[in-house]
């Protein structure tokens, strides 16, 4: 992708200056997803017209590959022969998220240029959760009967092969669609000619119900190196089919989730450039709050012993120090720990490991750590006391932080919330008032002995 | 996956009670995924036993979706035949990985088991960079003549195709090697018998070279939704080809190198669970020890406001919260940024869009948080001075940290460091500093009218 930008840049002058017949040659060459990103950059009329300049077969491949609110805008401004030939060309799943998103009146166009069946179809489709296998699935899959030989089955392929959206696993089928075995492509070719498929196919597979959620599905990609996954109903019956290239974009989704909850955001789809100051404050805002009334006992601790730090001042300029390392110990433990959860490397049944580990890397940690703040406090300042609380409280704060980041996020997930909410921000909040605790109880027991 | 635990419970008592025959029979149902977590599960000689039990081509589809730590144990106890065996019929890239990590014993072992032109191809692998196209690459794909007919390919796939990783795209190669173009499965199905291959195959196809970054890679995967992906060296010829399985684990790789960036950790391939308690508190100490030196400069700043805390104690309680609040909000932009960026949505071109909206956002955020404190301190401590001191930081420092994560990531990346270090602990280290400045100004100018 190098020299990528340049391209564009070429691209979009040939826009400018009105020079399309050398834009439709260099679009000719291009991918079909070099193209949609080309139509993502630009403005809603001029990507019409790039659009419009493609091929119709190349068309249908571009479109589901641009951006879905540069897909909305397109429907809305295209007559509605050309969106009938859009939706008459595009998989069943990429029409389906359009037909989800589209508002109202382009959704009653799409409608009235389809059968009966493709309705009751769609009607189902767009009833399945957001996050579900029935949300993901297509319909467009090789079937196949039990009783066929290899050269049946593959003169089958031939035939209706090219609207599939993949042929590389076929499915084979009973009477009211019960799903009876899976055939790769693979065995198929390597099969001899008149071998029936009943003896090549496989019923050792694996399946997905409708309702399952994404999240699980994409483990099951994960753990079995599948390229697709049938997706069934409560009655066995096969109605529809997952396909890796989809699944890479759940994975994208479910870590930009993580990362959002983990950041004390309020989960989005909606890319970042797209959205607005006020909806970002919105998914924002919640947590923020939250988190700021919590920090209110912190500010108790701290009033209550005003006493001590009137007193002694110098307490008060290493309070920050302290509460952003037993903050940063207690995130890297919680990362640590809602990742190998996510991985599936830590489960619940290992949760006195992970204490016993987390006990161990805190009072490492917080033994280095305190007796390099010992050093530096007391060659700066040579305030023996201070040196010695400051330590002290070190130790302490690190091995709890750690303690605090490694059980939360697995006694989360036991009581099934999502571990990532006990990531920095809510470690954070609780360790700063821990960690003023222990050291104002230090401090008082150095400073007078009580 | 439901009652998954029970069942590995269940075949952990028969490895116990020694009812191998039993055990045998279970295997025998079950997918290779699975037998491999059981035998990850397990000690490691019942992993042997358990492993010896299954059959010799079950085995060799087990063998690499063990854990590394486990396939290197197997292979110091089992005898040179049985690991000759197995090297025999790994792939080449799973094999590679098994000789990049066995002890040198070992490796000898499976050198002087393997002929000279093996050795060879051995030797090339292992120098390719960790993260590199070479090193993610495997030797075993579809090579076919461009004046080859559909029937003579589709005879030379079911002779060689039985070997191969993936049969589903073919590479025509040239003399000495050089790549010509790429043919999926399904064209050449769907094709006729007397049409060659050139006619075909198509030369639009993408290529990466052996050096690059694994990075990268994933980011072509997913942009043009590939199954497979070619390799090729400097001089164009085709050294290799890479999977979708391989890329789906490193998109998983990359993902946790951010989380752990993002969290002050050293990035490592480890799992949590297998790591000592030393190693971790070592991946963890470095980033720690400068960021508790960094918050000295907070240290400075308070200690120099110390004629402030010491008359008006008031301020040193909200102290806490006003960080924590600086530090969140810098944090939610640093996470939306960073991933941004790793996703393509934000790139360098869109910093000043990014810097308006931050501004925006901390500002509205901002002015809600700190009217939210100034009526909590109004109701419970009727200090009108306070109230307004801790209502205008919090628009100042939400404002700050808003910028100062939204900007950070995306010069980080411009000067070529990774943008996820620019993530919580740094930023709020850098908050922490600026949110006491606003704090100890406006303290000062309000109390004391300077």
């Amino acid at each position: 992708m190098e020299g990528y930008e340049e391209k564009l840049k070429f691209l979009e002058q040939l826009v400018e200056e009105k020079r399309f017949t050398e834009l439709k040659n260099y679009l000719m060459n291009m991918m079909p997803a070099d193209i949609a990103e080309f139509i993502d950059e630009m403005s809603p009329s001029e990507a019409l017209i790039v659009y419009r300049l493609l091929p119709k077969s190349e068309a249908v491949d571009v479109f589901p590959l641009i951006d879905m609110e540069r897909q909305k805008e397109i429907t809305s401004l295209i007559s509605e022969d050309e969106l009938k030939s859009i939706i008459d060309e595009l998989y069943f799943d990429d029409m389906i998220d359009l037909v989800g998103e589209v508002p109202a009146n382009i959704v009653k166009k799409i409608l009235k240029n389809s059968t009966q069946k493709q309705r009751t179809l769609i009607n189902q489709f767009l009833k399945y959760p957001e996050d579900s296998a029935g949300s993901l699935m297509t319909i467009e899959f090789v079937d196949l009967h039990k009783k066929m030989t290899a050269q049946e089955a593959m003169k089958r392929i031939r035939e209706t092969g090219l609207d599939k959206e993949t042929i590389y696993t076929c499915y084979i089928m009973a009477e009211h669609r019960e799903l009876e075995g899976i055939l790769s492509l693979k065995n198929l070719v390597l099969a001899k000619e008149d071998e029936t498929i009943e003896n090549i196919m496989t019923d050792d597979y694996i399946s997905v119900n409708t309702h399952d959620d994404q999240e699980y599905i994409a483990e099951i990609f994960k753990k079995y190196d599948l390229l697709s996954l049938p997706v069934v109903d409560n009655e066995r019956r096969l109605v529809g089919i997952i396909t890796i290239d989809d699944i890479v974009d759940v994975i994208e989704e479910e870590t930009t989730e993580d990362f959002q909850l983990m950041a004390a955001i309020a989960p989005s789809d909606d890319e970042y450039m797209t959205m607005s100051a006020f909806m970002l404050a919105k998914k924002r805002i919640v947590w923020l709050v939250i988190l700021m009334f919590s920090a209110t006992i912190s500010q108790l601790i701290t009033d209550q012993h005003s006493f001590l730090t009137a007193q002694f001042t110098v307490l008060v300029g290493v309070m920050p120090m302290l509460m952003s390392t037993g903050g940063n110990a207690g995130a890297q433990s919680s990362t640590l720990v809602i990742r190998g959860l996510t991985l599936g490397d830590i489960k619940f049944g290992d949760l006195f490991k992970v204490i016993w580990k987390e006990v161990r890397v805190g009072i490492i940690i917080g033994i280095t750590l305190g007796f390099l703040n010992f050093l530096r406090i007391m060659l700066f300042s040579r305030n023996v006391k201070l040196a010695i609380i400051v330590g002290l409280t070190l130790i302490g704060t690190t091995t709890m932080a750690a303690l605090m980041g490694g059980i939360l996020p697995i006694v989360a997930k036991k009581v099934k919330l999502d571990p990532a909410i006990m990531a920095s921000p809510l470690i954070t909040t609780i360790t700063d008032a821990t960690t003023l605790l222990i050291f104002f109880t230090i401090a008082a027991w150095i400073f007078l002995g009580a």
